[in-house]
């Protein structure tokens, strides 16, 4: 179970017994969204039966079982199918960020670079394509993915490098592009990404496992898609640089492979109806709309009212976190849309426009603003929370704020609205112990943010 | 009832129908806090008793009826109560918005400047305050406030100017005082507001009707609360020209008033507890949460399940929009918070951060978020209407929007982010037939906005 430093909730009740039930709730939350946990409740053995998800895979039928994927959650994962799988499997390659490493038997694992990714992480990507490339109609790939695999699993195709690619992103990103306009053309530069990585180990049977980090599933962008197919094309790819005036700036191996892929000269990425994808199956074993639903079950076993409002949030976060406390303003006045004891649970992953050079994350920015807009207001919490334990360049997973944070910070001296213009809402919550300290939590579907209201 | 120009909803089914059904919802909206029905809701005359909420008054015990008051919806406020108390008023005197009109039969309606305040408002709020000042114990002031009143009825105190009074909003305006701030100071600076038009009215007995034009509705904050308790004091004024450096920098006549109030040689605003809030009743006869509830039954009415989410929605209103958005989409995807069909009602203001030179509105920006964020989405429609008719400097209301939206922009070869950096909604929605067009509505209950998921 993930633990919550105590400071945050060691207080006078009510205050206190509020917060060691909301910190129950947070840990029911991410405990349904441990990587191990979610590949087992999805995937289960008996005997020469593997049932994933509702497809039965008979083992018996496949001749080596090849375990490859990456992602922060790479480890755990791979130690829960290796766990399901034993000496089944015949060899394993996962990619995983630095320091997420963990025993396994047969898997190796491939530290690399996140979330630039680096020659090593390259070189990893090498030896899974080696390993499926080999890969016969009577093996069974099971593959792991979960946040930041498209870094962590970048293998470039043949004559554009780790430099030209980066050169690239860089230039896309200062135009503004778009993440999907990004990945479009990622797609297309890559021997993986966009269904690339099950048309390798086609005619082998594919069985992906996704952890996804990505608002709303989106089985083609979770980790740019190695084992989905591709709906975009090497004229998109094209026309994106164009549109952005990059077919100049952009590197000339860059442009040459896209124009070489328009000309037909190279085979674009698998398409939906591909025959390739019918022996591939893609299972999200966890995302955030399971742990808000984990949150709702957790809330209502302690008597709270809950109401999961939306699992797609997106936005700049101090704007969210008004919208939030509206919600709760309203159940105080009206006790619409949901009754006292009220728990509103919303997922997704915000943004904040960065103006000053504090210290914070996206979901203590939140906290931050929803403090201000909670001042004096009694019987209201609000939460958010880092599912992945680290929010920002912190070590916080988020913030738990009421109506007496603002009054607690002026006591010491700091005024929110000088930390939010700074972006620095970790060193404002610090001194008040208002911070969530979890530590890495292994896994990350985004965030989930509630009000309470008591 | 409020007629929308038709172009918004004549179209193909279904898209047409279920546009018929949302302006049919939006005129249950608005029919429900049209002025004249809204005093008519809360007072009702039987005989020599008058009832306002839950308060009789005997008419009997009243010598004179005085109808004073300010707002926009003044002329059909007024109107109601003359058909009310017919010839049992003996006078009247109300500031409206130019061109805000109606005839009337005992009251004089004096045309004054909104949003910035003009001498015909400060002569108006002189004959006002004359009226008032002669007030006697068997006097029943009746008061009409709605949005504008604050501007409508300015009487700043003798030795300020209304000049002065402009150079020093613009000045905290520059250095971005809250509205609170704003408030406090002027309350101390006008023989009307803060309680001052109660304190003047005293010993009559003060009926305040109340439109409600300000989130939440803080009966201190609407209009700048002239028949209210002032919780702020001339320190508290004092404190925030000093906070933003302005001591210097305000008129003199300003800072001379403040310091001599400081010194307790003026009275302050009229605090909680005073005993002529005894004689006075503060009656909101209207408000977005009235709005809100009249759509919700509305909705109801129609098959739909409808939610009331929020009526205190505050924020950046494209942002807002992202939220709503999302849980349009978690509808479709878990039929959650409510099922479908369903109806989201979101009530307040939104805020836009005018970047561009463009026209449009916090509502229709609103809508022209929503728009793009929708692309491609089918069976959802976004509505945001400002409930005055007027959003921003335009003759639109707001917009109604679906996942075509973009798509037919695209045709006519509009870019709704171009649209977007330049604030321009209107211009992008007129063409596309997108624009709620309803002309002034003669009520103001700030915004309601509706995600709709057939």
């Amino acid at each position: 179970m993930v633990r919550f430093a105590p400071a945050v909730y060691e207080r006078p009740d009510p205050e206190g017994e509020r917060r060691r039930r909301i910190v129950r709730i947070l840990q029911a939350a991410l405990g349904a969204v441990d990587p191990a946990v979610a590949v087992r409740r999805h995937v289960q053995r008996r005997g020469d039966t593997l049932q994933v998800g509702d497809v039965a895979y008979d083992l018996r039928a496949y001749r080596r079982v090849l375990v490859v994927g990456a992602g922060k959650a790479g480890a755990p994962m791979a130690q829960a199918v290796e766990g399901i799988l034993g000496d089944r499997i015949t060899a394993g390659r996962v990619n995983v960020k630095y320091g997420h490493v963990a025993p396994t038997e047969v898997t190796t694992l491939t530290e690399a670079g996140h979330p630039i990714p680096d020659e090593a992480g390259v070189e990893g990507a090498r030896a899974i394509a080696a390993l499926l490339e080999d890969a016969h109609e009577d093996d069974l790939v099971v593959c792991l993915i979960s946040g930041g695999g498209s870094a962590l699993m970048t293998l470039p195709v043949d004559g554009v490098s780790l430099a030209d690619m980066k050169a690239l992103t860089d230039a896309l990103l200062r135009r503004a592009a778009t993440i999907n306009e990004i990945n479009t053309i990622r797609k297309h530069l890559d021997q993986l990404k966009g269904g690339n990585l099950a048309q390798l180990a086609a005619p082998a049977t594919v069985v992906s496992l996704l952890l996804s980090d990505v608002v709303g599933n989106p089985l083609d962008v979770i980790a740019s898609g190695p084992t989905v197919p591709d709906t975009s094309t090497f004229a998109d790819a094209h026309g994106i640089l164009e549109r952005y005036g990059l077919l100049d700036e952009a590197p000339a191996s860059v442009v040459e492979h896209l124009c070489r892929g328009m000309a037909g000269a190279i085979a674009d990425t698998p398409k939906p109806g591909d025959p390739i994808f019918a022996q591939a199956q893609n299972v999200v074993v966890a995302s955030n709309d399971l742990a808000a639903r984990a949150a709702e079950q957790a809330a209502a076993d302690q008597g709270l009212n809950p109401l999961v409002l939306s699992t797609y949030v997106e936005g700049e976060a101090r704007e969210v976190a008004k919208v939030l406390v509206a919600v709760g303003r309203e159940i105080l006045a009206s006790e619409r849309p949901v009754r006292r004891p009220a728990c509103v649970i919303v997922g997704g992953e915000t943004t904040v426009t960065v103006r000053g050079d504090g210290k914070g994350g996206r979901n203590q920015e939140m906290a931050l603003m929803a403090a201000i807009s909670l001042e004096g207001i009694e019987d209201v919490n609000v939460v958010c929370l880092a599912t992945d334990g680290t929010d920002g360049p912190t070590d916080a997973s988020g913030a738990l704020v009421d109506g007496t944070t603002v009054e607690r910070g002026r006591a010491l001296g700091l005024d929110p609205y000088d930390y939010l213009a700074r972006n620095d809402a970790y060193l404002y919550f610090a001194p008040l112990n208002d911070l969530l300290l979890t530590g890495p939590t292994n896994t990350n579907v985004n965030d989930l943010a509630f009000v309470f209201v008591w």
